[in-house]
């Protein structure tokens, strides 16, 4: 979708532009002019002819030209006459600023139902309703149509804001970090244009290579996934996603109905397209300066220059803590280093080259430390020289040593001093060196860049086929749905798990203990005994089910015990018999399963079994289609990982079967949207795959 | 200690003070002099008699007076002399500004050494060396006698900093977020007054309300613990500690001493005496501007208001994240609400004001919020609004209604607009209202607060005395250092487990399979056989261990296997026989441990055994002495708390039982210094006290 009628335009029509001091349609058409818009300003009321010199329109039809863009300011009762007059006269590009759409429920639900009804009759393209407006600090357009009370620096940042309040406050506060921004996109509603239309219109938009999104919801996470999966390959997408208290899942529950919440899926999509999560506003910061200003580590190596101990120390902390190392400095360039530091001086790393410091050591111990080839990137600390020297003057040294040398390792400044004259930010700011108050800060966004590029490196994972006759399990959903059963019986999930290749332990329902017999005598092993009965829920506590059975006198014993129990409980007619399944001895105990969210669509939950998942809580989570290499994060994410492997000692399970009956799952659920849960819960593995088996299954399917 | 000689000191002589512009002694005397130091100034320098119009001495003899406190800026060489000369005279408060001590190692500890030898001889007290000197804000003083670039701003938290370089900074950075200091104490190398002194005197300083520390070691922790413990209850204590990446326990080990880290015993130490530990400097200013400001919220429940969604959300992400609540409006305060606030406001919480809301809709709503018994605590969200207020305007507002109404809420306001002319920010500070840039940290900062209110709450724990046999142990330690044996025998080490209470496993040595089939019939119950030799380590591996032996037959193979296998691995006389131990069928492996550090003393451990200790890290520490309470919150800290507490239908253990056995490896190891490292791995616990044993000890003693 080209956007650039919005983003360049020749004119922009305000309708509702007003003369009055102090009201939206005067602040908004004042940003714009003293902005420096480059285009023509068409501002359109009824009661006046001029505002400020501007002249006035009294109506979108009076218009001398077709302007590329309209931003409607009016009432909210007459927003959709405006927009439909806007279409009329052949504008192509609307925003709509106004407010009292969907947000505020009821009538305004029926109002955005009614906006969208004029935007497809004339092909609009909409950002809106209930929207701050749009920035383009391009001076080719040097635009601020928005309500934005600060300008913001010219940069290379995009930044699309779900909420505009909260947008424009970025935009305010960003200013004191020196960020640069290309373009700001307040969304509003998101009515017609969402996140993938923009995302997709700047990822070929020159000015702009780091894009940063506030999100409370995503509306089409397909298109989104695909458009950010590509995105992010080339340009970093970070976000701030709003909603983590839907987290959920706090009681003991193994039930992935219960522990895929929303913000866990929101997780697994953003993890899949390698999208960065920004915890907080000022993470979001931090992580937009980096990129935006210093190329990312080749290594994770990274060296600290410094004129103070401690913040030195809480920066080798944070090193370790965000997964970066400690580069070990040569020996040549150790020596390189004592020629000028003072005796008191540590010319290992970090190089602390104490108080006493001037402009002129930072120049020389940079320049050392840029040629150092165990080195992958740099901070400088700079705490405010008590004698000597500024943190300005050390910023004009920098500018002749980054003058003189091309580098490709990053350079962070962590500079802890207030931000007055003297401390060299804009010079800094035009060296493109980041400045962070603080090293944890400095030091979590290089490790996130360097994360990132751990991510781009990887190959992009497949999503496979498998073979499954879908054909054959049509008719079971079909019968279920006729039959009103929310719940498929044991044969027919074993029949569809089968069928997409997933090991299910052999099992059969039986009618008379003979039977049960004779299956132990054909699988040759232990067998386990458990009433098959949707009247009964809970089989193991009223004595319905029995383990562990190895010879023919035990398993009749257990068949009649099972059958009187059950009888307790509920009417001959509801048995449909005992279920006899094989035993499994050996192996661990995982648990797979999927939920369908409203939203993210089926999500794809691993872990291991029992108290790891209930009390621990070590989960993973994708949403589907899961490619291959997904499946395999997915493992390596638990922290039981390693048992998996094998640790202490014990053999490892056979993962590659893991990853695949994970895609499988993935598969089949999106080929039956009507599987709403699915839980494969124990799926007992082991390290000879003849021996992992799904032992139970629980599905539950839509029947309206 | 009382060191009302430093900090309200009626002279200061400043020995090395300069004349020359720049220089070490000029700045400080000039700091001085700005800040407006009530007392008077003797600078002592034989090369000029006035610097700037004050008074210069040529020697310490030829003051006309006895100063209380003498600042030492000279050379490191000449820094002793100095400081004797000050002794004589009868000058008992030293700052040795001075560089070049134990922190450059080598002939610099020589010179600290020297150093002390003075301190002793004349009885001094001592600050430093090698630190950036001493601030107090009373203006009864008005005291900065340090190279803080910035004066800060009066107020009520007194700040100790172990780095010099990172307190100024701490302090020049502090003034934008308007936190107020009382007292700050760069410590330098703390060779004679060290964090406990400073603490006990800030315990009785009235201007001091709030105590900040930053820390790279604690020098005397008995001391420190002690101090800390009382001081907390009465006046916050925040640290910074440096030196997290001294973590460690990265291999797969369950061994105490690879586990109890240097900084987990910091973790500990902090927890015990009820310090509340920032992770980084941001997060240590937020927290002392929230405690220094605003008294500590009585409940959970917070209200937020705010002129835009986005932000509230965020908040409301944070509320759930860090353990707060969002209170539940009543519907009188709601109709009260829908008085004044526009159709399009939310009266539920959070309360959004939308937009439009001036300063009297603040004014109205947060009167509203105050009196509404629901809510402990509030948040304000202030975004710039865009046309008609300003957060200037909104704070006068503030004014109004906190000065009609006397309130135990704590309001924090969370500004998301840079800090110009219009933002109140002066306001806020007279009002006491802390402000913040971002909505995580303010309710960060909060749930802090709450949380310490519960730890205050908290009855103290007590250190409990269980009955032990000692002399009748001594000779154990005793015979196993004549014979230079750093491990005991399992029987030895039996013998003090038991005496101390603790449940060992019922066991002996034994010579022959009849003997050993003999104690199978005395337990009554399946038996373990192992090889007992020193010569031995894998005893597993090698056929030396064999499990669950059921009959006389059985054990007497057993015995005689091992035998076999022993004997292909070391000589006869270095096996002393084989241990026959009870086996333990059902219940829970824990693993307890202890490790004596070198400097915080023994470091207990608590963990579920296997891979919740190797894998999942799942482990607590506290440092001896461990009260009943410790012990208790060690196993509560535990993620398998809930197994233990019988999770998923199960009976839960005898917690009892381990807390108890918890403070008995605490006394244990306090009781024996000789004792290096214990671990108790596994030690099965069952919901039946007599079914609770240890089955494997392991304890290395100091033989040197």
């Amino acid at each position: 979708m080209n956007l650039d009628g919005f983003f360049y335009p020749e004119s922009i029509a305000i309708i509702g532009a007003s003369r009055k001091e102090g009201s939206l349609g005067r602040v908004f058409l004042d940003k714009l002019v003293q902005y420096g818009y480059t285009g023509k300003i068409l501002p359109v009321n009824p009661k006046t002819d001029e505002i400020d010199g501007i002249p006035c329109y009294p109506s979108v039809d009076d218009l001398p030209i077709t302007p590329s863009v309209a931003v409607i300011l009016v009432r909210k009762d007459l927003a959709i006459e405006a927009v439909d007059i806007c279409g009329k006269k052949g504008i192509r590009n609307i925003v709509v600023i106004t407010a009292g759409f969907r947000e505020v429920g009821g009538e305004g639900v029926k109002r955005e139902k009614d906006l969208m009804k004029v935007v497809r009759k004339h092909r609009l393209q909409l950002i809106g309703p209930n929207c701050m407006g749009i920035i383009n600090t391009d001076p080719k357009v040097s635009m601020n149509a928005s309500f934005s009370p600060t300008d913001p620096f010219c940069g290379n940042v995009a930044f699309l804001s779900q909420s505009g309040a909260l947008g424009v406050a970025v935009l305010e506060l960003s200013t004191s970090l020196r960020l640069g921004f290309s373009i700001f996109i307040s969304e509003g509603n998101k009515a017609h244009l969402q996140d993938h239309h923009f995302l997709e219109y700047l990822a070929s938009h020159d000015n702009t290579e780091v894009v940063t999104l506030y999100l409370e919801s995503i509306e089409n996470v397909p298109e989104f996934r695909r458009v950010t999966t590509e995105l992010s390959r080339r340009k970093p997408v970070i976000v701030l996603k709003a909603g983590s208290s839907e987290r959920g899942a706090k009681a003991a529950s193994s039930h992935t109905g219960a522990l895929a919440s929303p913000d866990r899926a929101a997780d697994a999509l953003f993890k899949q397209s390698g999208i960065i999560r920004a915890q907080t506003v000022e993470e979001m910061f931090h992580y937009a300066l980096a990129f935006s200003n210093q190329p990312v580590p080749r290594g994770k190596r990274v060296a600290i220059i410094t004129n103070a101990g401690g913040p030195a120390i809480l920066a080798t902390d944070a090193v370790e803590k965000y997964g970066l190392e400690m580069a070990v400095l040569s020996d040549k360039t150790k020596s390189e280093l004592k020629q000028f530091l003072p005796e008191e001086s540590s010319v290992n790393n970090p190089v602390d080259m104490i108080a006493s410091a001037n402009e002129e050591t930072y120049r020389q111990t940079l320049s050392a430390i840029l040629n150092e080839k165990s080195v992958d990137a740099l901070f400088v600390i700079i705490v405010r020289p008590p004698v000597n020297t500024t943190p300005g003057m050390i910023a004009e040294k920098f500018r002749d040593v980054l003058s003189a040398k091309v580098t490709t390792k990053p350079v962070f400044i962590i500079l802890m001093a207030n931000k007055d004259e003297n401390c060299g930010l804009p010079v800094f700011q035009e060296l493109k060196l980041p400045v962070y108050d603080y090293p944890e800060a400095a030091v979590k966004s290089m490790a996130v860049m360097f994360h990132h590029r751990l991510w781009r490196k990887k190959p992009q994972g497949k999503i496979k086929r498998f073979p499954a006759d879908k054909s054959a399990l049509k008719y079971i959903f079909e019968s279920a749905r006729a039959d009103n059963r929310q719940f498929l019986s044991t044969h027919e999930m074993g029949t569809i798990l089968t069928s997409y290749g997933l090991p299910v332990a052999r099992g059969r329902i039986v009618q008379s203990a003979e039977e049960a017999v004779q299956f132990m005598k054909d699988v040759k092993q232990a067998v386990v005994l458990k009433v098959e009965s949707p009247a009964i829920i809970h089989k193991s506590d009223s004595g319905c089910v029995k383990l562990n059975l190895q010879t023919a006198e035990t398993v009749k014993d257990a068949f009649n015990e099972i059958m009187q129990n059950a009888l307790k409980q509920t009417a001959p007619e509801k048995i449909s018999g005992i279920f006899v399944q094989e035993m499994l001895r050996e192996g661990r105990e995982l648990a797979l399963g999927m939920k369908r969210d409203p939203n993210y669509g089926p999500v794809i939950m691993c872990g291991m079994g029992g108290i790891f998942i209930e009390i621990l809580k070590d989960t993973s989570f994708r949403i589907a289609p899961v490619t291959d290499a997904d499946a395999l994060e997915m493992l390596q994410e638990l922290k039981t990982y390693p048992v998996l492997k094998g640790a202490r000692g014990e053999a490892g399970v056979d993962i590659q079967l893991i990853t695949e009956s994970i895609q499988k799952l993935s598969q089949l659920s999106l080929d039956w949207p009507e599987v709403l849960e699915l839980d494969l819960n124990p799926f007992i593995v082991a390290p000879r795959r003849e021996n992992c088996k799904i032992v139970d299954v629980r599905m539950e399917i839509r029947i309206k």
